[in-house]
């Protein structure tokens, strides 16, 4: 390997795995990276499949044991997009192998697991991202400079929502998802990416009172284990008042995260079902013309331009993982990224965790 | 007075006063009514006032003394739009004098008050209502009968969203809705409305857990006493989840009431600064063309077309008082008539109560 | 009558008829007007339905004979709403008894009979105003304030749509508005709307090139003899270019006018559906922050704070009546006024006529 | 070269270049494709930039003479994204070597030069491809197919507007851009998109009639020799009507292409401001449900799901070039495809240079 390249591992190959493989494609010729990313090592569970998706995603090779990818001298960074149930140890192995991490979120279903990975991480000085991909939006990124230069003010209150509908149909079979393994429900599964957004946005939860509800307690006549609604009132640490919903079971949803924030001069809201723009409104200026504007993302808004050099042409879901990757290059090159690095992503994780004690609680829980 | 006639006294002249006025000058061109109303006397607490008043309104008499009018053998029927903290001593008399009540909301500021407004409209058997118009409008109307029909199935979770920015403000001057005596805030000032479209399109609240919020803690030099921000987390007695938030210094909404409602067959939305109109997802039919459709409001939604004759022409925030005078004449002689009685009213403002001791205590409170 | 009264016929009581009464029952009350309209005389071609209506409407006469309302000298100002063919000889009649007159567009069906109106309200003295209720939303006017004052630079291109869809029915019988007596069809119909919007937002048209369409030849058998669509490229005086289309075959438009207004500095749009509402886009300032603001009509937006002293509540279509009757109001106290003059009105069915022609001759056709 | 991998050549490297680069490096990940791009050689004028893009993009070699690549044996496929000027020249240069050619649009600024690339195709063979990106979009494919299956019955008018902003600025410097060399301005730089759409959705064009406008007639002292409108009255072969516009010098418009087709029984709405999402109203069914639906994107709308399985996700601009690419490849294997050839493509450019002629002599233009 020349001094412009960096080697990839991916492990997975499923939506998100494919998501990986085309940032990896694509970053250099987006970017124009010093470093090009060089395509070394596909894990998948089953060897044949690992064989056919590296051909289609351009890797040179294919093994069914992530664990010959992770020994690999020739990967430097490794990308996990594998179930969530296996990301501690896949992070962890990497982690202790000197490699760089780009996991997929959440870190793990369990709270001990996404420790033992901050640990991980802390200890192996290499870099560790997770795959926050929404907060990579130009639009996302605008609105959080905003809020850094003051255009709201103080911000005083937030409000959060994702919602989709793939678990909306009453009649659908018993699924995974349904059951205890899996989490909590919407809590994990959806929750962790408003949050996500909120910490960029306004910053830590300092105290949360959640509250889940089944639309359906029954599947094939078996018991829901999890929970499509997760609802939670929040106390930011900012002293900002909060509001957070998800769920999974909201029929016409299709990728709703929609934003709300307040501040003492205006607001911002945004909604990722259109997410090449977002809403501003600010108190300045002649009272007969205030309104809330549509701005759609452009040029101006970096990094847009790298995509498209004309405004209003817009990017896609998969754009924002070509800049997250962007992000992750520029960290392993010890340049400014802005990225949701394990301690972030952990601190996200244990609100969630957080949420859930205070469903069975009844109760305010204050995060430490 | 003819048979065909019913004698009209207003108490009030001011925002929701001059609403009322509006509304007994055209509820007869609009329906068609059998009765038309005749304006008898006008009361506000300035003299010269209510005889300007009663000119420019049409009210044959004008009074300083709404004792005098609410004796007045002429009148049939009380408005009451005069500032809340009157209410009740002026509802219980009219009912007491045996007249019809059509009392602005809320009932009163303290519990006990509404009870009593509540036991004297029991007791006196004329027509008692709240001036909780925005269930009056074709669009919410519409909701309410699809969800009867099934059209989203069984409503599993709803969210209500209620802004303005009148307090957005952070210098403007202490206020006498920042002072204890005005109430709680959000919570009784705007909370209430969502409440009562609640009420109407998925029954009544059985728990609550509450947060009240402060963007500015004082206002020149005085702290504020009241909550500009209030939310909750919601039980009803259906078993659906609810959330609840109201804030009156959200820069840049100006009469936003927000309503998400979600079934296990669709979903529908609605926002009061589009009140023209509705949206309607549901799952059937070809999935490629599955959308929330934007239905606007037409003669199909009655009793839209007793206004326009043509769809999508538009209703406004005033024409809303003009059905509900037409419910409350519908109720005065025995007809169905679709209104917030103080019975429904009495329970809207005890869930609000409800929410001020949650918000108290850090605590979910049941309703009786 | 007293110095305070005025004193008021209505000729007509069909929808429009419905919304003349209704404004001249709401017009005191709305604005505080010195002088009260006294509803003196109604006319309608049958003789009980005019009594029924009279009651109905608050009118104290009431006749079959609509030259006896004109006759009647407790009349002040005539309103008609009867059907377009008599518009013509009742305006007419008005104006030569010394009435005031307030007469729902279009003046007439062909150009010669709006060319007498025009001829006799010169001759009259009296205030002749026509029905063009779509100008006096305050979000039009505002517009018309905003491009008066620069703010979005010299105006260069103008788009107008009116869009319904009570034609859109192949299946539909043939009906009167299929018949060349009806006149063109959209062309006058509907175009007369946006047009009467153009003048006041960018001036007179100069120049016209026209198509017309049939999207059904046919309806029962019978060869239909209008036209749904219509469509012209326009010159203004001004130099900027147009373009103007209508469709009564639009499938769910529904109250359709949509208006797009570029200049040297900004844009403005508007769409009817959405009446309460404006858009905004503006060159200046921080391009990061650019983009089109919707604007919520509000008390900032004269005459709004006359319904309703709230921001973004709403005004209906019938409101727009009301501020228009005021106006006829001003008109006859001499004071300024803002209404679309028997002048203004003949050049706006002048340019109609011009685009029927053009469309006959395949050609520009310059206006006078 | 193996079977299984076709050797791309691309000639530019500006914004549609990069655009190619990046389509040729995504489409297998994407797809699946059973032929994988290799990126085989770069040309751009200047020889360092060819060098230094051929590095980021992924090229192995570079040139300063398009003629080399074009020579080149291991080149299969010549991608054209160089100044429209030169489109001519390479394009029959590429089709003469036995190349197939992915060309730009549009093909050429003169008609002559326009019907020599169609001949050149027609001898050669080979796939000739215009870069017509936007219908790609499966939004847009979605109605071509709603279209063709007859959900909004038969077409019978349409509308098309494109509008940007860039020449909206009237102090800007003149431009090339500004020169009669340039073309006409907005009628072949922008009308030749919405017109692309067009002949998908409702078929070719049978006749124009024209109009241009200048917003600004100098700049920095020189006459304009371009137009920044233009508008058109059409008519279709299939005999409906149509309207088209197209404005560089629309302030606050970035990417807008909004088409409106209305038909016997429905009608159909797209902006290509917001790509992810199309409007569509049937009549059938209760009509008190009837409204524009929005439809987001979704795998049920081939080929979304192979950028992104879950749906409402959102595609970028980028993304439409991929499916291009893909397009191609297919007919490159004899597979269907769904692409603009040269013969429509002529036929689109043959109705801009109609319109033309039509704006010259103030007269409608039938196309042969």
């Amino acid at each position: 390997m020349t001094r412009s390249e960096i080697g990839v591992g991916l492990i997975g190959t499923g939506f998100m795995g494919k998501c990986h493989a085309l940032a990896w494609n694509a970053v250099a010729t987006t970017f124009g990276e010093a470093r090009r990313p060089r395509l070394v090592h596909l894990a998948e569970a089953n060897g044949e499949l690992a064989a056919a998706k590296a051909a289609e995603f351009g890797f040179a090779k294919a093994t069914a044991d992530w664990r010959a990818l992770v020994a690999d001298p020739e990967v430097d960074v490794v990308s996990i997009a594998a179930p969530n149930p296996f990301h501690a140890e896949m992070a962890i192995a990497a982690l202790e192998a000197g490699k760089h991490v780009w996991c997929e979120k959440p870190m793990a279903t369990r709270r001990e697991d996404a420790a033992a990975m901050r640990e991980a991480a802390r200890r192996a000085g290499t870099v560790a991202a997770l795959g926050y991909n929404y907060i990579q939006n130009p639009a996302i990124r605008q609105m959080e400079a905003l809020i850094a230069e003051g255009t709201i003010g103080t911000v005083n209150h937030v409000r959060l929502e994702m919602d989709e509908d793939f678990m909306a149909d009453a009649a659908a079979p018993f699924a995974f998802k349904n059951g205890a393994e899996s989490g909590y429900g919407a809590l994990d599964d959806f929750a962790v990416h408003p949050l996500s957004i909120l910490w960029r946005l306004a910053g830590p939860v300092a105290a949360v009172m959640a509250e889940q509800a089944q639309p359906y307690a029954r599947r094939e006549g078996r018991a829901v284990e999890t929970h499509e609604i997760a609802m939670a009132l929040l106390r930011l640490e900012s002293g900002a008042s909060g509001l957070l919903v998800a769920n999974r079971a909201a029929w016409g949803r299709k990728g709703r995260i929609a934003v709300q924030v307040f501040g003492s001069e205006g607001t911002l809201a945004y909604d990722q079902e259109r997410m090449n723009e977002f809403q501003l409104f600010t108190r300045d200026g002649d009272e007969r013309l205030q309104g809330f504007r549509t701005v759609l993302t452009a040029p101006v808004h970096a990094p847009y331009g790298r995509f498209v050099p004309a405004p209003g042409h817009g990017l896609g879901f998969n754009d924002l993982k070509v800049i997250e990757a962007h992000e992750l290059l520029a960290a392993i090159d010890d340049r400014p990224a802005r990225l949701v690095d394990f301690d972030t992503g952990f601190a996200i994780e244990d609100a969630v965790h957080a949420m859930a004690r205070s469903h069975r609680d009844r109760a305010w829980i204050d995060l430490a």
